[in-house]
């Protein structure tokens, strides 16, 4: 440690929930894991200037900046992590990436599939020079996650025949929670789908080294009409009046789906699960066993063997906090549990480690630009009423 | 108790799983209910004279039989309890009905919708002189599942957003598990379909209350071909050799739906779901509270009442096995929980009473009709990939 | 089945809770299970002649008696089943034995070392005549246990080092609960500690196979004087005047324990803890590997294989219904869970089965002795605040 | 923000596992909560001076040092936290409590309760001239405790009746596993008592605001001789040779108690419960209700109100994520939980707090010499075999 790793400097735009847990993960990976670069927060950018300056005392950067073309343009700026909402993400990724800057860019990748399109070109011509471009899909960091791949790597589930997954919230359940950009199709880009959906459309590809092929769908927006928050908008807004705006996302979203090697699946995101606060819950059945994850539970794995002794087989509760599971040497013993923001951590140490070995840090944008095609097929599906391919 | 109750006496046609649970239940019923009609068990009917002699010794029954026609003419037979696959129900139901006798028929209903359309017309016909029927969907009469709809009913849940079922078996995972009536469409119809997914079928529509009025879903057999067992065949089949036949019913079934009052359904029946074993799992949504429901502990009902403090609210976990609960006070004290054939046992109670009472009993054959509807729609819709209207 | 069985006449002594689970399980033996020996329910005893005739009927008895000494001095009874209060077993089990009748004997054996001593004397000498006795632990029969028996005796779990074992009621928690016999020391002998202590002590020592060697332990009467139910008592009692009776046995006993092979147990028995109705909790942990029980999720085991690979090793939730599991291939398809009352059924099914054999069933009246000596050692451990061996 | 907060100089002697959980907690503080002083991690002080500077670097230190009272004597040094083994605590924390430090010291406070009482001694000497004291019992500090705290508190529970309190791990199971300083009297003054044992005991007198009134209890070394660890210790030491070394403190530690409010207690810490890796499990049971606790769900309080109808009560899965919840609002949305390492910042941020309202903090060093009293007492009950009293 007494010679000076190699700096990389980053430049964050955007600083609400996103932001922050970006930050924390900044701040938190060089003291846990041994990264090849050192990271640097160096400015974060907003649109408000005294809001801008408090959160980068707040989060841990040098500057504040407002102007995010200012932010790509500087020398002293290596990567730049984008924690803006969907409909921003293609103008700043691009712009970025022809900057010369390395790129971590929130999911979902873009708003549309043509923006996905040329965020992915753009990631490829950028590639050439050595400039990397990623997509922040964290859930995958989970180390439960990463170990239900391998399994399924391995071999061990067999033939893959089902996949049922679901992303359960209930923030929306209320009629009279208020409206905030979330539910603006402008700047979302679609609901439940995109901010939620997407999570589980990624990770059961990842889980499964498998694309899905075809779609059926149907979106529902349960609550047409809402009160207008005034003032700041945190994920649930501020205070309301009397007046209303509409809805224009879906609250949730279901739709059966085919992967590329036969599997059925069946996917469910909504924001009115009343109850249920964040329950990413994948289950995959093989011919030779299974797997179950619910993120309520996040350090643990259920896995089914059915080649064990039938006497003896059943779902086994794995506590995935052994020091050989995936990032769990980094940190506490066994049964130590972590928390949710352990995955931005662990996006961060994996995006570090590939940029100081010269690989291509995953998921690409070409993965990302992947969930949006399959998002795109679901809203399709549902408009048309009809199965929809998704394009290879 | 020192007047002597009228008899109801039964006649059974078939004897193996089904015949055996329905035993079970008439053996039991009058002995932990207080019913309004002694049922006597009459005559069991199977085609080979031995084993059904056999069968007749060991379920209790006070005579053997060969031919249903036979048993269905007896004037001291009240009651046809149809307990044979799938594509003798029709003949036997309508036929007992027109003779008089009252009819519990296992479910599905028949294997075709217009099969199931001539048994509800029956029904019908028969309903104006007293005579009643039945289908057999015992999974009604699981505590848990009663505690359910009347927490529906009672407005708990308020509006229904999501419903999801799904009926997970894992028996022909296998691909080497052999050939069996189940997996022949000329004798059972359908596979994962009609024998469990009629069940989540019927049982949501239950518990809510609604009918589903669309679907979209997609049937799939994983296994094209598997070996032919050689001699007796129970759930799983006896001994096979080398010789293979072909599977001509679906592996797996899924599929979104509509229901009347708006909520999302998704559907899930499958004999391929590896390590769950007979997984019924119901979970409904609601802008007021949710249920959730796993037939794997089936003396629990989870309930989340959204209406309580945010900071106490939760879902609760029922223990269904308090004297206030449905069929409970018949029984054992709290937490001594009942099992699988006890669905069986309240099904003859409830049927009992209502004979006694003069009351039609539920559910109907035209509820067995509108599930068999929901059935055939989601097979129309698996073959044309499209949704299908469900006919009022 | 052409050739008819010998038959075993039974006698029953009691008619209350356990007298209706001892009757389902002679009525629902022989349908399920194929025995050497035919039950036949002969005759029900109780104090009251009309109570006794009418529960005759209800559960499936040819005759009714009100004098337990007639009744086993019966030519046409072979073995008497004792369903009264503990204050009564000794009496009643000694006369049986030495009128040549085999006996079933509910738990506890009695309500003193001193009878117990005096019943296993007894039961020593029939046996010498081949007349057998048999103390009714049921939960020994839960298929779960047996398997976890089966774990620890093939040394699956290798060496023990800890037990903990609840059985949690909340019946008691309410202080306006009335007084019942369960509460009077004269007929119950004591309360959760005899009542439901009892059965974790033969429990433990079963799945290990070994005898607890000393123990120290408090007992405690939370509320020490409840309303007198008037009229006929269940569980529960009936309805309540202004009077008030003293609680003379105890409401909860906790005690620590050391097995005779090294092992540590930790053991509570109590009435009082609110929400958990039939809680029977055993966790054991041994050098390579753990098992862990709940009666309130009845039909699964967990076991945890230390010898797995750490990264895949977890308590596995295994669902004893196969048909490879005990007593299950009786019953129905895997997954289709079992109830209280199957342990009871298991029970009679074992006992006709050793009868026929000439083999003496278990647990044995030596067994009940040596549970009884432990309950014995933990209230004087209670009384004297020290611990107490027990002979061995 | 513009104006600066008075800043708060720590000091942190020892860098293992606690130093390592301690400096996340300095770290990460002060970028979540509105503290009323500023953190300044000013210098960490070790043994060896290499891996002293590298651990400075690691965790994110200023300055490191190799002499703890070069470290108290330091005018830019406000608060030393102890993060050494039990038999320092004493000479440390005394020594700067003396030269006018605040310390926060990790439990257990002391290796003896003569130490714990000098310690408390100091402490309250220290109080006067506004120098804190305050000991690191962090799992008060997980948001489902401190809610727990709050039901009892209100009297939602009503009258407490039983206790029961888990510490289980399992990385002492192998008998190979090697000796570290945690298995040296000497060093560690006990085993699984103090180590984590004392915090379950802290941990119940905190939720129920009550102390333990007497206890009776078994201490167990399963494992007498044990390989000797050459080279670094970890928590599970490096590697080992022939060598093998006595352990001289306990493996599990099991006690009954009574508390002062007359509740029954059952406590157990082992490392020796193969498959749980940090479970630590709290039951309450009160006369209105009940809680349950499991460190492996850490995000989870469940919670029976037994004043709900008795047809919908159940214990409710609380999942402590929502804004209203202790600690939460600072963090994320609802579902997103907590880890392990959340403990220690609130613990920081409580303690920051107190200093900042110049507030004694809690747990004191007498909260501390109390647990420290319940392990003394169940260590002499182990040695003589009889219930010891606790002094008020």
């Amino acid at each position: 440690m007494t010679q000076k790793k190699p700096s990389l400097a980053i430049g964050m735009i955007g600083h609400a929930f996103m932001g922050a847990a970006h930050s924390q993960a900044w701040r938190t990976a060089p003291h846990f894991f041994d990264l090849p670069l050192d990271p640097a927060m160096r400015v974060v950018c907003g649109r408000d200037p005294a809001r801008t300056a408090a959160a980068a005392e707040r989060l841990g950067w040098a500057e504040s900046a407002t102007s995010w073309r200012e932010v790509i343009g500087r020398d002293d700026v290596d990567l730049v992590d984008i924690c803006t909402p969907g409909d921003t993400h293609a103008e700043i990724a691009i712009a970025a990436l022809e900057a010369g800057k390395h790129v971590l860019c929130e999911k979902p990748l873009a708003n549309t599939v043509a923006e996905a399109e040329e965020m992915a070109s753009a990631a490829d011509r950028a590639a050439v020079h050595g400039v990397r471009a990623m997509v922040g899909f964290t859930y995958r960091r989970v180390p439960a996650i990463v170990l239900a791949r391998r399994l399924v790597a391995d071999g061990r589930l067999g033939e893959i025949r089902h996949v049922r997954a679901h992303y359960l919230q209930d923030w929306l359940a209320d009629p009279d929670a208020p409206l905030s950009w979330r539910l603006d199709k402008d700047q979302a880009g679609s609901g439940a789908l995109g901010d939620i959906g997407a999570h589980v459309v990624d990770l059961t590809q990842f889980v499964l080294g498998e694309q899905i092929r075809e779609v059926s769908g149907q979106l529902e927006t349960f609550v047409k009409e809402r009160p207008v928050a005034s003032g700041a908008a945190g994920l649930t807004g501020g205070t309301t009046g009397s007046e209303r705006g509409a809805v224009t996302v879906d609250d949730a979203a279901v739709f059966l789906a085919r992967f590329a090697g036969g599997a059925l699946g069946v996917f469910e995101a909504t924001r009115f699960a009343t109850g249920r606060k964040n329950a990413i819950r994948i289950e995959i059945n093989g011919a030779k066993g299974s797997l179950s994850f619910d993120f309520e539970d996040m350090n643990v794995l259920h896995f089914h063997d059915a080649s064990a002794d039938d006497l003896e087989a059943g779902f086994r509760r794995i506590v995935v906090t052994e020091p050989g599971h995936p990032y769990i040497a980094a940190w506490w013993p066994p049964g130590h549990g972590l928390g949710y923001e352990h995955g931005f951590t662990h996006q961060v140490v994996d995006l570090i480690g590939a940029l100081g070995a010269g690989e291509e840090p995953t998921p690409t944008f070409a993965d990302g630009l992947r969930v949006q095609r399959v998002l795109a097929a679901v809203e399709t599906s549902s408009d048309t009423r009809s199965w929809q391919e998704i394009p290879a």
